[in-house]
């Protein structure tokens, strides 16, 4: 049986506009959806049903008036634990949590247009690391391949997007945290160019890298939400004629052989589709090292950002956790430089080949999700990182097929968020078909 | 006797435009002012006067065929010795030196546009300190004010230019080492907004504060170098209606009675011109603790910038300056990262300030030069370096009167460049009527 939950938001957002849905029914039946799943999936962490159905009662009192705010008035929404809803906790992951009085500038945009903060969804402790495995709260599963990870850090955002708890969520995504979990769970999760989301209110780990991006389960329903998180809409492109580039580098990156399987019968089809995909070598050597320096900016930063947290509740961060904080904050001042001026270099580079093709194109992660029990594998975020460093767009669409989820990444020019993703709706297009 | 020294660079280029002189003319007549004053003053390190002339030749024939590259045809400028003219030493102030094979972005785009490279000028080591007395190469004298400093660490750039050894040098500024030597020696200098003038083939200090600018005799000889640098033209401004801030934090800086003399009667010109001058607190509390994060910030990356030469050369690099240096490599990265962000803050706070005046006036320094002997006063750059933090642009001009030479600062808006030169040249009209 096919319920609300099952619609897609453009769907919702067309019902809600004719009438033949309320927000009511729309929250109620996500409610119900988080009640049923939850227990086995641990996606969501905090639910505001009375906050939700009060303002799911305005949205539908404003329909009724002719008074919509925009597209998304009356959809509820989901948010990663790292980012603050007023009055209701916020933990970062963490083992503590505090009541911030007001809303993050992201939630306050989205409650401005009267989408519907519904519930704060499971995360990776302090979004340092890709599992979304937490130890204060538990694991959290992968509703396409149970037993597996969900990828991380924005796991519980992937999962309620994949699962029908929330039609859109907010993550954030420092190496590729928005990104991974949307490959593992089989949705499409989009990184926008640095800055241009508000970070003001979301949990800092890392000022360089830092990064706040939406999660839904297609392009189109991502292109409905551009206009009220940037008010850039989304541009008509045409697959015909196209170059994207195929970074070299990618494939020193070991890429599974499921992964490559898919990923090329995806090239070959846009190939067919007319599109020129061209090798291009970025030249910044080994993805490896410059993960290691990323991760050393982010300790650093991360041991910065959470300083107070941590003095505070020192029993609220793991001993991993602390662990790289501690590496990150007494390792030398030349050498947190040297790793900044790595990544930036790697950045510059990126920006460049933007310049002669019109996106890039690569796997997401070299791998499909792993099982729960395994380890994290350490090139996880090699493919991701990359448009961190550089600021530049990223999204990541599922390739359709029966196999484990693989996510396709589509890299485009800094600011240009509005043409990439025009071009991932007509990769997704062709790949649908 | 006046010679073609004693005339301003617009002069020169008119001379040069009407063919009442030639190139070769005054590349002679500087390289004559050099030899004269030089032994003296020590601010000219290097003189290529075949290359000079070789090029004033060039410049004279291409004037003869009405092929004149730009206003700057002909014009003959000095460089700081961190900046490379190709097949001339760079030293950086350092006890050592290197031949560039390329010139540096901004060297050549002055070269593509006619202008000669005439001389390497005197410098404070690695452009880290405000006196220029180099403890490989001697001291700089001040000009206009002997046995004084002429400030740093652009000393020799703005010695050279007050003494009409070069009627343009260009410096660079990293915490005031352009505005503060131009004020010292009644000159004036302009730090542009970050980043609109290359650095490339600068010798790095700290990516984070340093910027490339000019210093010239008059903000009208300094308009005529913009178009040149920038492609921008500048704009012409009317004094009257001009709002200007006076930033409350200055007014705890400990002003030098004599500065603060020669600045109230230059405000009150103004305000008698029509400008409206209006306090503004900036917020950002105390302009030493910023200096301090700042000084922080510029070791540790001077540490890395460095790195290759302190290796090689150990000896090259006084111990105050290698002491300096590694303080900032072996401080912990998280001191840095809260530096950093501390002069970041600041930077914001400085921006958004400038969103509800027209600029912000203040003393380039809170002191005239002191004496050569004496200790550089610790404050020297709380005035300056404000402008790093926001990369905004600034400009010192002198304020015309008797006494020791007073700079006057003026900040404007983040790439409004245009715009503050505007004000700053009818600034400078008004003073000198």
């Amino acid at each position: 049986m096919t319920g609300l939950v099952d619609l897609s938001l453009a769907e919702m957002a067309g019902g809600l506009d004719d009438g033949a849905i309320s927000s009511v029914d729309l929250v109620t039946a996500h409610l119900t959806a988080i009640e049923a799943a939850n227990p086995i999936l641990n996606a969501v962490w905090d639910v505001d049903a009375d906050g939700a159905l009060a303002a799911a009662l305005a949205s539908d009192v404003r329909r009724g008036r002719g008074d919509s705010l925009s597209e998304l008035d009356g959809i509820p929404f989901g948010l990663k634990d790292n980012i603050d809803v007023a009055g209701r906790p916020t933990s970062d992951g963490l083992g503590t949590a505090w009541i911030p009085a007001g809303d993050a500038a992201i939630t306050e945009r989205l409650r401005e247009a009267g989408a519907i903060p519904l519930a704060k969804l499971a995360m990776h402790e302090a979004a340092l690391g890709g599992t979304s495995d937490n130890p204060h709260r538990g694991r959290v599963d992968n509703p396409v391949l149970p037993g597996h990870t969900p990828g991380g850090s924005s796991g519980g955002s992937a999962a309620a997007v994949a699962a029908g708890l929330v039609p859109l969520a907010l993550g954030t995504d420092t190496l590729g945290s928005v990104r991974i979990p949307a490959a593992y769970c089989g949705v499409v999760g989009f990184k926008p160019s640095f800055d241009l989301l508000p970070t003001l209110g979301v949990t800092p780990l890392c000022w360089t890298l830092d990064h706040v991006g939406p999660i839904a389960r297609s392009v189109i329903d991502l292109a409905l939400t551009l206009p009220v998180l940037t008010n850039m809409e989304i541009e008509e492109v045409e697959l015909s004629g196209l170059v994207l580039g195929w970074p070299a580098e990618v494939d020193a990156c070991e890429i599974e052989p499921a992964v490559q399987g898919v990923i090329d019968a995806a090239l070959d089809r846009l190939r067919a589709g007319g599109v020129q995909i061209r090798q291009v070598k970025l030249g910044f050597g080994d993805l490896s090292i410059l993960r290691r320096a990323a991760l050393l900016v982010i300790e650093a930063e991360g041991a910065v950002a959470l300083e107070k947290i941590w003095e505070d509740h020192p029993e609220a961060l793991s001993e991993t956790l602390s662990g790289m904080l501690s590496y990150g904050r007494d390792a030398a001042a030349a050498r947190y430089v040297k790793a900044y001026r790595r990544i930036e270099d790697a950045g510059e580079v990126i920006s460049a080949a933007l310049d002669v093709v019109d996106a890039l194109i690569l796997p997401t992660t070299p791998q499909t999700p792993f099982a729960a029990d395994a380890r994290a594998p350490v090139n996880q975020a090699d493919l991701t990182s990359i448009a961190n460093y550089a600021g530049t767009p990223a999204v990541s669409l599922p390739v359709p097929g029966g196999g484990a989820p693989v996510g396709l990444q589509l890299v485009g020019g800094f600011y240009e968020d509005a043409q990439l993703l025009g071009i991932a709706l007509a990769v997704e297009d062709l790949l649908r078909s």
